[in-house]
């Protein structure tokens, strides 16, 4: 097991160990900085940051210098081919033969794994879009294991817009695998999306529970309490939780208050509703709430969220999240391009995920993707993309984005076996109904609408028929 | 004979055994890209690229990364004080006191030049407008001869937009000199200028042979043959081919076919006529039209006219010849910053090009360069630079811009000589003409209009007086 | 006495021997450009350029690569997290702990000192709007003091936009200091702010005259001579010079007439006024104007103000300011960075400068810069700066921003002692009364209106209820 030659797309990308290995290897590096330079000596990162950056850039940037590597810089779209329409597939292929290691920042989602893809040296993303994040993921775990000596069993609190924070995206389910509880306290309009919940639910051994904002702890003043994450193994079951149980539950702090920005330049119809109510977190606050021993993190940039005055707490936390930037990406630049080994310790720690393999569907039967900013949405990706999905479940049938992860809900489907040599067997039903048992998943064919099931030469299966209106698309 | 010091700002630049030489160490250097850190230790670069640009930029700047050197970038006009309103003369002086080298983009034709002039240090252009890019011309070189093991004789055909396309300028220049064979099948609307093709039929061996698009060939839905450049010393007269012998010519098939992007940022009248049938390239094509052997070339960036399912067929080197930028421009710029030494063979092979030696016209008599992208044509310059012209005919009379190469014809002349001492002989004449023949070319003065030779206090001379209308100008 | 670890945010952060320092290790440098490799190696400069730049940018940046150094570069506020609302201490404060030393240009006024203030490692002000530019001034110091031998006693004419060019703010201090005498020169309607002749006025020994554009001048065609400062050390004593004296003064010509650029972007109301008239300096007017003997300087960018054919004029001393920032700024970085030891001679010249210790005014009364590109005026700045003054007048009061020394003239005051215990004694007075010499600078409460005074619950005292109208607040 080694880190060399690999990307880094999602933090599952990377095991609890090999999370441990760059922190010791973090840890080596920040206690004498200046010793590295020349491990990467004649190396060539691009850095391509397409979306505005100063932490993230910087601090990889500054990292391969420190490690006596060399930058190739792009911080703006409208400066490359792309502005020409080129295709990041493309660019990814070009830019690997120049560089060692790219390091990618899009506002498309799922772009760094298009980049990871196509390109032959190895990819880190930067965040692509409202997706992930996975070395701010790094930088906030390094900061817990650092503060609370463990990143095992920790509780945390994640705070405002859910829905569009990629930092949040990765950091939940590294915490998940890490056996955290996780409360999700989001501005409102900025939940958490539901493929991420999903995944929480179905992906890691915890157990999600959803509320729909408990009364009581909106009246304090607190964003609305939404939902409770807890591993199983962790000293409280959730379910043996009452109303009231949770409420002292809550009232016993959390190890970690984790705070962000709301990201309006993604917000769509929320944006009204989320400026509305976003309590700012000052010292007032802390000691009203019971947090008087929580640590107070954000990935930063903040604006109106955190107050000034929490600067010189030492509660605070986000100036070293950003400081500890430089090790991080030190340790595992130097990894991935195979300059240092990782030592990755064989615990014989739980990892509370588990081994899902959903069927994948990649017919091309007219289902897009709905997310807007998916890679595999834009004009000039579709030229070679094909839309790929993941059945994650069948009752209902939600298939997952393979790029985005974003959701759809199809709502018709039929069997490639059934029609095999007859024409008059082509039929299609109703994702609901009963029939989607009866197909094997490998044979199973879907469609968004009637019509485009009628465009591929499939007629309304019998049931449709029978039950008529109900089952009709709604006009 | 030595490349240290020397600018490149156009392909002629380079003498054919000056570019086997750059190929030469480029071949070395790719073998061992790691061993070259340390080359250009201590040498900086600038990098001044004010037009958007992945594969030149990433690859100059990884080029002198991976040499050791180091590289200071400007990747934005609006971010200099070019948008103060200062000349790219003044900063060529000042960045050529910063820098040892300097490679700049810049999307007025001539600007590379003008950064020659004016800097102490040698330049590289990196493409200036729709004039040329000679850099890229060495990457497809190098990939042709990686290839076919030759650069004598080739047959290329040159496709798409060869009007704005800077790329394919370049490229006719240095295979002409190489004795090679062109196709040229211009998207409609996009014809190579005129002066690519009068420099090509006059400063080079071959023979140029213009068609109004031969209707049989347009038939088989490929673009229009505009023009054949044929090397005399190749096998094939084009004096001999009839037009049946032209079609067996076209049909034994080319060595490659050199696809380009249609330059939108560049398209004036010709947008419209332009987008329409420019046929994508792909297997089918490839295969109806006769190019089953040939090699498939892209400057890249590519946008819609060629197939993404040609990117796994051997036959496609566009991301051949962007990789190989790394090791072209390794090897060019550790020659040219005389880090390593060109090993030049004196061959005895043929070179394909006249030594021509035009008039230059350096007078102001009110005549400017029609192009409205070239340098002398812009308010900041024309502070410094004089217009300056080749006269490259006398019949019909035609200037070269000495910038940006377009041609102008203007119409009417007087001679220096002549009004020596008495105003009353100051007189001018139509350019068309038989006077012109009379006038020796260092007195020749040119105007390009009556008014404009007028008020230098010039009079009409006779035979423009006699034939009245027909030589005066028109409404 | 050392330079390691210092900012430089204005001229004034480095004594005179401190700036001979620096020029002795640029000579040193300035030999051997090639043999300060390593010098800086495994330091990492950020390089953050919000605002334009060619020279000062790329010097610094082949600057730090020329010493071994590495950059890590921004240069637009709208590809970082500025953009997303960040304030500048925030990314100060990150920047800081991923760089060794920080270069920071902005087009606010302060910012460099908030840069300063909030990182940790030492910051070079590249530039504050219409502020400062104090390496700039090192340039052109280094250009007269090796043309002319001598920093001490020189002449200097600053001639065109003084007002918002922050190169002549900068210089006119540092000539101050070594003795100079200057003539203001300016632009009708940009002429030297308040703030800036105040200072001459007041914090150095020299003595400053004001006039009102003296005819016989004009008519000479230059621009009015708007003050002249002249050190009393000096052989004339600007006392005693009567107005035919002054003229005399004059036509003995300076050492060096240092021309400025019109700054367009920072214009306000004074657009239209300042186009007009403003002449070209060319051999011309050096030759009618008696300035045959004058160095010609500039800070470059020009635009129209410097005819190019002075380029090749011996006289011209511009691109040798330009060159030579790039040994000033290694010396300067190598310094900073204690990677060499400044030389300081602790000589017996004289130092023209006055310990002056202005009484500081940081109660939020409701008095903010007026200046709208003062960084305590913008909002993202305003969440942790307090507005912040120094009294440097009482008669009549005028205060000094902290941050861009911008003039402010409230017109109200109170004291602090008086109404303790009494909300009865809690009276404003007018600003230009006799009141204010009764009150203890550590005491006074000054607001800009009324109004102000009344909203924190002062009522108008005695003498402004006697005078009435006069001391009111005009509608």
């Amino acid at each position: 097991m080694n880190l060399a030659g690999r990307d880094l797309v999602t933090i599952d990308d990377l095991s609890n160990e090999e999370i441990e290995s760059v922190f010791t290897l973090a840890d080596e590096m920040s206690d004498s900085i200046g010793g590295q330079f020349g491990v990467c000596q004649g190396k060539v990162m691009a850095s391509l940051f397409f979306e505005p950056s100063t932490r993230t850039r910087l601090s990889f940037e500054a990292a391969m210098n420190r490690l006596g590597g060399r930058v190739i810089s792009v911080v703006e779209m409208s400066n490359t081919s792309l502005a020409k329409g080129e295709s990041i597939a493309d660019m990814a292929r070009v830019v690997g033969s120049y560089a060692d290691i790219i390091v990618i920042r899009h506002l498309w989602e799922g772009a760094a794994r298009v980049v990871a893809d196509y390109s032959d040296v190895p990819v880190i993303n930067a965040g692509d879009g409202g997706h992930e994040h996975p070395t701010q993921t790094l930088c906030d775990l390094y900061t817990l294991k650092k503060e609370r000596k463990t990143l095992e069993g920790l509780k945390i609190a994640l705070w405002g817009d859910l829905k569009y924070g990629r930092t949040v995206h990765s950091l939940a389910y590294a915490l998940a695998r890490f056996g955290a509880t996780i409360h999700f306290r989001p501005s409102p309009g900025l939940e958490m999306p539901e493929h991420v919940t999903r995944k929480l639910a179905t992906e890691y051994t915890g157990r999600l529970e959803k509320y729909d904002g408990p009364r009581a702890l909106d009246e304090k003043g607190l964003f609305p309490l939404d939902a409770i994450y807890m591993t199983p193994s962790g000293p409280h079951q959730l379910a043996n939780i009452p109303a009231v149980g949770l409420e002292i539950e809550l009232e016993k702090g959390v190890d970690a208050l984790y705070v962000t920005r709301v990201q309006k330049e993604r917000l769509g119809p929320e944006s009204r509703l989320s400026k509305k109510g976003y309590p700012v977190v000052d010292r007032k606050l802390l000691r009203e709430k019971g947090f008087e021993e929580t640590m107070v993190m954000h990935p930063l940039p903040r604006v109106d969220e955190l107050a000034y005055e929490m600067d010189a707490d030492p509660r605070s936390m986000y100036f070293k999240q950003a400081a500890r930037g430089l090790p991080i990406r030190m340790a595992l630049v130097s990894l991935i391009l195979g300059a240092r080994e990782a030592h990755i310790l064989q615990t014989k720690k739980p990892i509370f995920a588990r081994k899902v393999s959903y069927p994948a569907y990649t017919r091309d039967t007219g289902i897009r993707c709905p997310n807007r900013v998916c890679v595999s949405s834009q004009e000039t990706e579709s030229r070679y993309i094909r839309p790929e999905f993941l059945i994650v479940s069948t009752d209902p049938l939600i298939l997952r984005c393979a790029y985005c992860e974003h959701e759809i809900r199809p709502r018709y489907i039929a069997s490639s076996k059934w029609h095999q040599g007859t024409a008059e067997n082509k039929r299609y039903y109703a994702a609901k109904g009963s029939m989607i048992s009866r197909i094997n998943p490998d044979n199973i064919i879907i469609f968004d609408s009637e019509s485009a099931a009628q465009e591929q030469g499939f007629k309304p299966g019998r049931r449709l028929v029978e039950t008529g209106a109900q089952e009709g698309e709604k006009p």
